[in-house]
C-alpha cells in the first residue's frame, strides 16, 4: 500500500484499502480557524452534543482576520473563544500566544507521522511534510469530526513524484512545488495523494518540505506526503504531544503515476497571475514592476524563510515605491528571528514587520492591494483578487526572490542583489 | 502675550493679537493621514493648482488603515501616494518607513518651537510639547493650507495650568492629563489654548509632555503648549529640519484662567467609559475584568512608554483571557525597543507586537472589540464604540496600568505586580 492507503486502513481498522473505496476513519486532530470554525460550531450545535469527542484533539487558531480587523471578525473571534471555553478545548490559541495555524500546529507537535489531521482550511495538507495525512475539509465536516472523532474518506489514488539531482543556489522547496504545479497543472493531482520522494527530498529541510506539502492542494491534491526520516524525527523530538507510528509505502505499492524530475537545472520559479501553474523561471519575470512584497504565510513564514529573506535584505533598503510586509508564522518563529537579529535587519531595511496573521495572503487585512497594484508574494495563491482588488496581480515566489524584488522594485533574481 | 498669541502674531505679521481676533496666519507644515488626505486632495483639485505651496512643508502619513486593511483603504492609500508623487511631496511616509503621524512628525524634526503646524487629525496638538502651535483642522482646511500656506484662526483665549509637587511612583504625563481632563471636563478648554507649566512639568520627559499635549483636544482645547527648555532643545538637537525661534509667554500675559494642581497625591488614573473626563484613581477601577490591553498609539507609543510596559511585563505572562497588543509609534521606536530587548520581553510575555499603525485606537483594525468586550488602553479616547462594537467599553490609562492589567486580567495598579 501507499502511505495514504496505510494511514486510512489503520484508522478504519482495515488490513487493506484500495483507491476509490469509502472508509470511515478515526481522526487524530480536528482543526479550525476564525473563518471556518464559527460555521462549524453552528453545525455542531445542531447535533445537540454538550462536548467535543476529545478536548485534547480539537485545535482552534484564530489567524485569518486577527488581531480583529473589524466588528464582524471580532464577533467571530468572540464566538469561537466562548465555544473553546465551554468545551474546554485545550488547543485554543489566542493572538500573542499563537501563529498561523499551519506553522503553529507542527510547531506544537499536534500533527504527527501516521496520523490523520482534518482542518477546515485547505492548506491543512502542510502536515504531509511530517508523514501525516493532513487534509482540508469543509466546516460541516469539521463539525461532524468534532462531534464523533470520525470522518468518511474516499481512498485517493496515489502519485509518486521523484526528485533527483542537486538544487541550484537560491532554489528551495517553494521552487520545486511551483515547478511541479507548473508541470502537472492546478488539477494535476485532483483528489489524489502525492508522495514527494527522491534524493533531493531527502536533502531538503523540514521547513522546505512543509512549503511543498502546503501547496499540494494547489495541484488539487487531497494530501502531499513525505516519508518519515531522521529529519522528521529530529523535528518532532521535543515537540510531539503523542506517541506516533511512522508509515512507509510498501515496495510493491501501486501508484497511478510516477513522475520524475531532474532538479539540477531548475531556476527560482515565479508563478504569474492568476494561477499557481503559470510558472516561469524568475529571469522571465525580470523587470516586472511591483508595489508590494509579502514575505511570510503558512507557505513561507518559517525561520528558514526569514533567514533567507534577511540574508538578501541585510544592508539594503526597501525600494521607496515598494511596501514590504514581513510576517513570521508564529510567535516562536518571531522570537527566534528576533534573537538571530533578523527582525532588526527587516526594520533597518524599511519593512513592516507584522504579528503573525494570514492577513495579506487572502486579501484579509494588513496589506490589501488596490486596483492595478502588483505584489510579489511568498504565499500560495495568486487567483484573481486574492490579495485585494480584482484588478490587482500576485506573483508567487520564494522568499529570496521576494526580498530581492523588494529592494529593486521589480521582480529580481536574488543573485542580482547578492553575488 | 501668551505663547499662542505670540505665535499667531508672528505668523500674521502683527505686533500684537488679542483673543477673539481673526488672523490669517502662515503655516509651517500641513499634515494629513490616509483618512483625511483623500478628501483634502479632492478639495485641492477644485482649486486647480498644479502644485502645493511648498513641497517640503506638506507631510502625508498613511497610518490609520495601513497596512491596508481592505480594498477601500488600499484605494485611499494609492490615491494619496499618487498625489504625493505628482506633487513631489518630500515628507510622504510609506509603511515600513514611517509610524503614527504624531510620533513620527516630532521624531523627524518637522514640528518646531514657535511654529504653526496644522494637521487634518485632531491630535495634531501633540506638537505643543515642542512649543509648537499644533492644531487639528478639517480636510478642506488642509486643502486650503496645502494650496496657499496660510489659514485663518480665531485667536484663542489662554488657560494656564500650573502643576506643582513631585509625582508618585507609576504616575506619568498620561495621569496628569487624565486628572486634568477629569477636573475641567471634556469641554473645559473649548477652543482655548492650554499652557502646561510648573515645576512638575519642568521635570517631565519629552515623551510624557507629548502625551499631555496630545490629549489637550480631549478637553476641547485648540492647542496645549509647553515652554521651550533644555529638554526641548536636547530633543530637537539632531532632529530639527529648520531653524526655529522658541516662544515664551510674557510675564504680563493675560490668561482667562489659571489653575493650580498639587500633583503629589495624584494616583495613576483610569478614565471610565465613555468619556476621558470620567477619571478615577486606578484603585477605584480594581477588579474590572478586561478582554484586551492596548499599549501604544500617538498618546503612549513612545520609547518611554514601551520601557515602562516592558518593565512591568518582564518575566510575566499575559493572562490567558486577555489579548495584549503592543504597537510602537514609529519604526525608529520599534528599532530602539528591539535593541533594548523590550520587544523580546513583549513576545515572551505573549503580547502581539504590531507594526506601527493607529489601528485599534480608533476601532480601525488590528484589535477591534466585540460586543460586550472591555479594553484597557493607553490611547486617548473612550467614546461609545471607539474601539469597535457600540456595546464595547474602553478604559484609558497609562502604559504601566495597561501592562499590569494585561497580566492579571483585570484593571490593576502596577504596584501589585511590581513591589
Amino acid at each position: 500500500m501507499t502511505i495514504v492507503e496505510k494511514i486510512l486502513a489503520s484508522h478504519s481498522n482495515k488490513s487493506e484499502v484500495k483507491p476509490g473505496e469509502i472508509v470511515n476513519a478515526r481522526v487524530d486532530l480536528v482543526l479550525g480557524n476564525d473563518v471556518t470554525t464559527p460555521v462549524a460550531i453552528k453545525e455542531f450545535r445542531k447535533i445537540g452534543l454538550s462536548k467535543v469527542f476529545d478536548n485534547e484533539r480539537v485545535a482552534i487558531v484564530p489567524d485569518h482576520f486577527t488581531p480583529n480587523k473589524d466588528i464582524k471578525s471580532a464577533q467571530n473571534a468572540l464566538f469561537i473563544r466562548n465555544f473553546a471555553k465551554e468545551m474546554n478545548i485545550l488547543n485554543y490559541f489566542e493572538i500573542g500566544k499563537m501563529g498561523i495555524e499551519h506553522c503553529l500546529i507542527p510547531e506544537k507537535g499536534l500533527a504527527l507521522p501516521g496520523e490523520i489531521v482534518v482542518g477546515a482550511d485547505s492548506h491543512t495538507c502542510t502536515y504531509g511534510a511530517l508523514n501525516c495525512l493532513g487534509t482540508g475539509v469543509g466546516s460541516t465536516d469539521m463539525a461532524a469530526a468534532m462531534a464523533t472523532g470520525y470522518l468518511w474518506f474516499r481512498v485517493p489514488e496515489s502519485i509518486k513524484i521523484v526528485y533527483k539531482g542537486k538544487l541550484k543556489p537560491w532554489v528551495s522547496g517553494k521552487d520545486l512545488i511551483l515547478y511541479t504545479i507548473g508541470d502537472i497543472g492546478v488539477d494535476g493531482a485532483l483528489y489524489k495523494s502525492i508522495e514527494f520522494t527522491g534524493e533531493t527530498i531527502e536533502d531538503l529541510s523540514m521547513d522546505s518540505r512543509m512549503t511543498m506539502a502546503n501547496m499540494a492542494i494547489e495541484a488539487g491534491a487531497k494530501c502531499g506526503l513525505f516519508e518519515y526520516d531522521e529529519k522528521t524525527k529530529e523535528y518532532l523530538k521535543e515537540r510531539a504531544v503523542r506517541e506516533y507510528t511512522p508509515v512507509s509505502s510498501d515496495p510493491d505499492a501501486s501508484y497511478e503515476e510516477v513522475i520524475e524530475y531532474d532538479v539540477s537545472s531548475i531556476e527560482p520559479q515565479v508563478a504569474f497571475p492568476h494561477l499557481p501553474e503559470n510558472t516561469k523561471p524568475v529571469n522571465e519575470a525580470k523587470g516586472i514592476k511591483i508595489d508590494q512584497s509579502v514575505i511570510g504565510s503558512c507557505t513561507n513564514g518559517r525561520i528558514e524563510d526569514l533567514r533567507i529573506a534577511a540574508h538578501v535584505l541585510k544592508g539594503h533598503k526597501i525600494n521607496p515605491d515598494v511596501r514590504c510586509i514581513i510576517f513570521p508564522g508564529t510567535q516562536d518563529i518571531y522570537m527566534q528571528a528576533l534573537k538571530e537579529g533578523l527582525i532588526e535587519i527587516f526594520i533597518d531595511a524599511g519593512a513592516a514587520v507584522s504579528t503573525p496573521t494570514c492577513g495579506p495572503c487572502l486579501g484579509g487585512h494588513m496589506g490589501v492591494l488596490a486596483k492595478g497594484e502588483r505584489a510579489i508574494s511568498t504565499t500560495n495563491r495568486n487567483f484573481v483578487g486574492r490579495m485585494g482588488h480584482p484588478e490587482s496581480e500576485v506573483y508567487l515566489s520564494n522568499p529570496a526572490v521576494a526580498a530581492a524584488s523588494a529592494i529593486s522594485g521589480y521582480i529580481t533574481h536574488p543573485e542580482e542583489v547578492i553575488r
